[in-house]
C-alpha cells in the first residue's frame, strides 16, 4: 500500500500504552549484513534518457579503484540484488592539493529506469523529497563517505558534480550494510520443480525479506512504513517462509493500540520514532485488522494475543455493519471508502459487501474462540449480508455479480465474493469460470495486491491451473522485465502505468506483492 | 587573492618541522558570538531572477514563527550584516502526520544578488563545488537542524522543495554562531570626520574581521584560504586596527615551513587540516614574503621571528636575482609568473621589475638587522635593478615608465615604480601628475588589491587629495551599491565583471579589500 490522499487532522486518538508497550516488546532485530557492487558501470558524460544505456563502460569494483574522475562523470554501482541498508564508499583526490569543495549527487535506484528519469522533471503528485538522491560537500579528502539515511536500492549512481580543474577523485571500497528483520536460516528448504515458478517464489521471498524491517513496511523505499493492507498479506506470506510471528505480533499491537476515537484502526501507522497513527482510514483495511489477527492466530493458537485484540477486531465489524441497512445491503460513508486497488475504473460497492462478509465470518470464529456471549446476532448479520448478495448482487442470468446503481460487472466483485464463501463451493467455481470468460485478459487491474485476490479466489474455486496460469503471466511478466523484488504497481497492459502520474517514486520492492511465497506454498507444492 | 589555474604536480616540496611547529604554537583562537536575523523576507512563489525583489514580503522573525509552508515556498533570512560561521534553525510539522521527508534547499549569500542566480545556469570555471547551497532532507520532525558546515553569508534563504500535500513546515529560532579570531575589544577609538572615510574605515575593518580565521583567509566564501598577497595587506590593515600579531606569526611561518625544493615559497597553503602547500608560484608573491616579514619585524622588532625566517625571505630574493641580466633587466621564467591584478589588459614586466626592487629594498634593511655579511652585493644589484629601470624603462618624453617589448604605458607600471623608490620624492610626484593625467580615469584594474597600490603609491608620492578622492571613488562606489564587506573583484566601469566568467562564486568579502583600514589611519587621520 501507500499514500492515499486523506487529511482529517480533527481525528483524535486512543493511545493505549498496554498494548503499545507489548508492540515495543516485540521489536524484532535488524540483522545486518555487508554487501559489495559485483559490478561497476562507467558514464563519463552526462547521463540523458536516451544515452543512458549506450555509453556505459563496465568494469570490476578493483578496477574502479584505478580509475579517476572528475566534473560530470559518474558511476553506477551495481549491488546484484535488492537491498535495504546504508552506504558508504571511501573517496580520494589525485592530482593537485584539493584546492576546493567534492560536490556529488548520489542517487539509489531499485531498477535501472529510476536512473534514466530526471528528478526535476518530476510532476507527480507524491512529495519529491521521496526521490533517494543527495547532493553532498566533501570539504577533507581523503575521507569515508558514511550516508547516514537509509536507502532502498540495487544501484547507487555516484555523479562528480565537480572537483577542480586542479584535482580528481578516486572512489574505492563502496559497501552497503543491509539490514532486515528476517533471517534467512528460518527459510524452510522449498522444492519447487517448476522453474517459473521456483523463481517467482524465490523472487517473492526477497521482496518479503526487504520489507520486514522493524515492521513490515509497505515499501522499503517508500512510504516505509506499516499499512493493514500489506500487513495482510505479508503475514501470510511470512507465516508460509521465515515464519517469524515476532514482526506480525508488534504490527498488530500497534494497530490495536491506535484506534480512533469512534475505535476504527486507521489505515496506517508511522513507526519512525514514536508510533504515530495516521489520519487516513479505509474501510477494507479496517476489516483486514480481523483477518490479519484470524490468520495469525490460526497460525499460532496465541490465546494472550487474542483476548488483548479481540474487542478490537470486534469494533471493527460493529462499526462496518452499522451501515448495513435492513435488507443487508452495506452503505459506506464517505469518510471511510474502502480502496479494493489503486484502480479507479470500476465500482467497488460489492466488493466492500464481500470484504465485510469476509471479516465477519473471521470474526465469528474469532468470537467462538473467545467465548464471546453475543454470537447469535452476528451470525444473523451474516445470513442478512449473504441474503442481500445472493438475491440482489447475483445477476443469475449473466452468473456474476453485479455492482453499484449501475449494475456494474466487473472482476474483483466475483474474486471478494468467491473469498467471502458467499456461494457455495460448485458456484464459486461456476462463478470463476463465467468471471474468466468475460472479463478475462485482466483489464483495469494495476495491483499486484489485487492480482493476489484474484489468484487467490481462483484456487479457493478450484481452478489450479488458471489460478497458477495467472500467477505465472502476471508476476512471471515482472520477472522477464528484470525484477529483483515485486513492485508495488504493475498493469501488464500499461507498462508505464503508475498510481503517482510518474513512475520515479514508484516503490519496486512492495509488501503487498510478495504473496506468491504464500501461494505458492499452499497450492502448489 | 584566489585561485589561479597552475598545475605543478611534479614539485616537492620542504616542511620544516620547527617552522611549523611554530605555525602551530601561534593558531589564534576563535571567538564565537550568536547572531539572529533581522527580518526575514517571504517569497512564495518560485523564485526567478526578474521577480526575486517584486514579490516579496518583509516579516520579523517572530511572524516566521507563526507562519507555516509548503512546496516551494521560500524564506530569506537577513541577519544584518555579514558573518562567517554555522547556521542553525528548529523545524517542525504542522497539519496531518510528517508522512514523508522533508527535503528543503538552502543557500548562502553574502550579497541579495546571489539568489537571483541559478546554480545550474552557472558557467564559470571555478568549481561548482564552491557554491553555498546544500540539498537537506530530513527524515524527522521536530528537528533542530544544524548544519556542520561553515558559511559566510549575509542572507540565507530556505527553500521548501517539498514537504506532502498532508502537511507543512514552521522554522522557528534561526541562528548564526559567528566566528573569527579578531577582537572587537582591541580596536581603537578612531575618530573619522569625514563620514564617508568613515563608513569605508567601518567596512573595511569589517572586511578584515571576517576573514581574520586561523589564518587570513582570503575569502572566507572561498578559497578560504592563506595566500601570500593577501596576508602582505592583511597584515598591514591588522596592524592599524586590531593588532593581533599571533595570526601574521602564523602565517609566515606556515610559508616559511612549505617552501619548494627549490626554495621559493608557494603563492597559498591550504590551511583545512595538516597544512598543505598549492602548486602555484607567483613571482610577486613570493617577493611579498620579504615585504610581510619587512612589515612585522617594522612593527614588532621581534628579533626571534626575523632569525628563523630571514633564510627563506633571502632565499626569494636570490632566486629572483638569478633572471636579472647583467644590464639589470628582471626576465622572469614562465614558471615564475607576476600576479599584479586579475585583469590581463595590460603588460606586466616593468610591474614585475619594480615589485623585486620594493622587495629587495626591504630585504637590505632585514640584512641589516640581522647582521648579514653580503649587505654590499645586494646593495650593487639594488643599483643595477634601479639603473635599468631609469635608463631603460622610464620614457623622459612621456614622463612616465614603458612596460614590455612594445614600450606600453600602462598605470601599474607607474605604480610600482613609485612604491619601489626608483625616482626621487619630487620625481616620484612628477610621474603621479603625469599618470593622473595620461592614465586616469582608470581603466581595466579589476581589484581592490592593485587600487589599493594605486592610492598607496599616491600618498606616498604626495598626492593627498587625489588618493584619499580615489579611494572614495573607488570602495564609496562599494558602499553605495550595499557592500557590507569590501569585494574580491570591482571593476567601476563593468559592475557585472568577474575574475571567473560568472559572478555566482566571487567572493564578496576578500581580505585583500580591507586596506582602506591602513590607508585612512596611516594618511587621513
Amino acid at each position: 500500500m501507500a499514500f492515499t490522499f486523506q487529511i482529517n487532522p480533527d481525528v483524535q486518538f486512543n493511545h493505549e500504552s498496554d498494548l503499545l508497550e507489548k508492540a515495543e516488546a516485540n521489536r524484532p532485530k535488524l540483522h545486518k549484513t555487508l554487501v559489495k557492487p559485483t559490478k561497476v558501470m562507467i558514464n563519463r558524460e552526462d547521463t540523458t534518457e536516451t544515452s543512458y544505456k549506450a555509453i556505459q563502460v563496465t568494469q570490476t569494483v578493483k578496477e574502479l579503484g584505478e580509475s579517476s574522475f572528475g566534473k560530470d562523470d559518474q558511476i553506477t554501482l551495481d549491488f546484484g540484488n535488492h537491498y535495504v541498508g546504508h552506504f558508504a564508499v571511501s573517496i580520494q583526490s589525485v592530482g593537485s592539493p584539493m584546492d576546493a569543495p567534492l560536490f556529488l549527487r548520489i542517487r539509489f535506484a531499485e531498477v535501472l529506469d529510476e536512473l534514466t528519469r530526471s528528478a526535476e522533471a518530476y510532476n507527480g503528485w507524491l512529495s519529491k523529497s521521496w526521490m533517494q538522491e543527495e547532493f553532498i560537500h566533501l570539504d577533507k579528502l581523503p575521507a569515508r563517505l558514511e550516508l547516514p539515511r537509509r536507502y532502498s536500492c540495487r544501484y547507487v549512481e555516484i555523479k562528480v558534480i565537480d572537483t577542480s580543474r586542479k584535482w580528481r577523485v578516486q572512489f574505492s571500497d563502496p559497501t552497503f550494510v543491509a539490514q532486515s528483520s528476517a533471517e534467512m536460516a528460518h527459510l524452510p528448504a522449498t522444492q519447487i520443480k517448476d522453474a517459473q515458478l521456483n523463481k517467482i517464489y524465490q523472487i517473492s521471498v526477497r521482496t518479503l525479506h526487504e520489507c520486514m524491517q522493524e515492521v513490515f513496511e509497505d515499501g522499503p523505499k517508500r512510504d516505509r512504513r506499516l499499512w493493514l493492507g500489506d500487513l495482510h498479506l505479508a503475514a501470510l506470506s511470512d507465516y508460509a517462509t521465515f515464519d517469524q510471528v515476532t514482526i506480525v505480533k508488534r504490527c498488530l499491537y500497534l494497530f490495536g493500540g491506535l484506534t480512533s476515537q469512534d475505535g476504527r484502526v486507521p489505515a496506517t501507522v508511522f513507526t519512525n520514532g514514536d508510533p504515530i497513527p495516521d489520519d487516513t482510514f479505509l474501510f477494507d483495511y479496517s476489516i483486514f485488522f480481523v483477518s490479519t489477527l484470524f490468520d495469525y492466530y490460526q497460525h499460532t493458537k496465541d490465546k494472550v494475543m487474542l483476548h488483548d485484540l479481540y474487542r478490537i477486531a470486534k469494533q471493527q465489524i460493529d462499526l462496518g455493519l452499522q451501515y448495513v441497512d435492513q435488507e443487508g445491503c452495506l452503505k459506506l460513508p464517505s469518510k471511510w471508502p474502502v480502496f479494493v486497488d489503486w484502480s479507479d475504473e470500476f465500482d467497488k460497492t460489492t466488493c466492500a459487501q464481500a470484504i465485510l462478509i469476509y471479516g465477519l465470518r473471521q470474526f465469528i470464529q474469532l468470537a467462538e474462540a473467545v467465548g464471546e456471549q453475543d454470537i447469535l446476532s452476528y451470525q444473523k448479520q451474516l445470513h442478512l449480508l449473504v441474503h442481500f448478495s445472493t438475491q440482489q448482487l447475483f445477476d443469475s442470468k449473466l452468473g456474476l455479480f453485479t455492482s453499484g446503481a449501475q449494475k456494474e460487472v466487473n472482476l474483483a466483485s466475483q474474486v471478494w465474493m468467491v473469498l467471502a464463501g458467499v456461494l457455495a463451493r460448485p458456484a464459486s467455481k461456476a462463478l470463476m469460470v463465467q468471471a474468466v470468460k468475460s472479463l478475462f485478459p485482466i483489464r483495469g487491474i494495476v495491483t499486484p495486491y489485487m492480482y493476489h485476490f484474484i489468484v487467490a479466489a481462483l484456487f479457493k474455486a478450484d481452478h489450479l491451473d488458471t489460478a497458477t496460469g495467472l500467477l505465472k503471466t502476471y508476476w512471471g511478466k515482472m520477472v522477464t522485465l528484470g525484477a529483483d523484488t515485486f513492485w508495488e504497481a504493475f498493469d501488464p497492459n500499461d507498462l508505464n502505468y503508475s498510481p503517482y502520474g510518474n513512475a520515479l517514486l514508484d516503490s519496486y520492492c512492495h509488501a503487498w506483492s510478495c504473496t506468491p511465497a504464500f501461494l505458492i506454498t499452499k497450492y502448489c507444492l
